[in-house]
């Protein structure tokens, strides 16, 4: 099915996380699409930042994130001799997790609605211990429902 | 060289895995873009699972894939505690090694063509031990070849 | 708010790496944005290699790109027996390490400028000893300048 691709929708949302975990934002990026008009196309979704950074993951089972938290934190263990170390024990840790994740995703969008498969939900990861406060880019391109 | 964005493909194919192990789906691509008219632009691939992901991986030798199975073992080991355990031992580290790997895939499309480096194929990673029906959906913007 | 795409630009950029390490490629990229006349949309950064990657990571502080190596050093050990082991020790590392990373990297146009954080750099890892001529295909979509 060819459609046509004469849209295109940028801008930013802007999340408040509460320190090092996993914030569900799939709701807020649908509202997003909806507000822009976006039919038929591609979302992408870029983190801005170097130290939190994006993931699709099971939606039903929190204890899938607590494990997944795990995982990181094995992969990048806090108590580890890093070179970089001015801005504290967890912040080397949350580059090299952010590196092991997504800075991006891009997903499909269909009749306004992503594409997404039932369990899926778009996570913001947190990997610093403080609350901050986090930007990420939207831009939808494809056809909108004015078309 | 500028060219028209004026076509956008949207669909899915699906693949019966055979339990844990790696799939080369790019010959299933390249039929898709062909089907669809693709000439150019950019391809997405998305997959709508979170125990089942996406890699470009070396195409020569299959030792390759073995081996990168076994990284993602050690990094994902079936014999560590998690708190998620209801669905299997084999469920939460597939969810760990689709976090590690990829859940989408954007790639140029030149001619019909996806511009892939001469050893890279797009494979389907299973993480669980049973086989599954995995969906992939397919997104392409660009240009048609009847343009 | 809504815009025209009417632009796709495609091409390559070619790398010349001197062995393992990160090389920041962002200053390239964004003088490709600019000889093509790229405004807003969105930018697809193709990496077409199995033993190099991409990544967006800190550029302030060196030391994080030193960590960074020596965390995917540990995920991807040189000392380990893989079977695959005929292009060398550190050929079947640098595949783990492209795995873990990223292939392609999808980023937000405004006005002609990619929308990353202050921190934030586009980096080509190599993860061969030896230096390597890395191709990085390039996919803009989205409006024109000229528009």
């Amino acid at each position: 099915m060819m459609k046509s691709v004469s849209h295109h929708a940028g801008g930013s949302l802007t999340f408040e996380t509460r320190g090092a975990g996993f914030s569900d934002i799939t709701r807020e990026i649908g509202r997003w699409l909806d507000e822009h008009g976006a039919s038929d196309g591609l979302l992408n979704v870029f983190i801005a930042h170097t130290s939190a950074s994006l993931t699709i993951q099971e939606n039903a089972d929190p204890d899938v994130l607590s494990d997944l938290s795990d995982a990181l934190e094995r992969m990048a263990p806090r108590g580890h001799a890093y070179r970089h170390s001015s801005e504290g024990p967890d912040d080397m840790p949350s580059h090299i997790k952010s590196m092991m994740t997504s800075t991006n995703l891009s997903i499909p969008v269909e009749h306004g609605r992503m594409t997404l498969g039932i369990w899926q939900g778009i996570y913001l990861v947190e990997h610093r211990d403080a609350p901050h406060q986090r930007r990420v880019n939207l831009t939808f391109l494809g056809s909108g429902l004015s078309d």
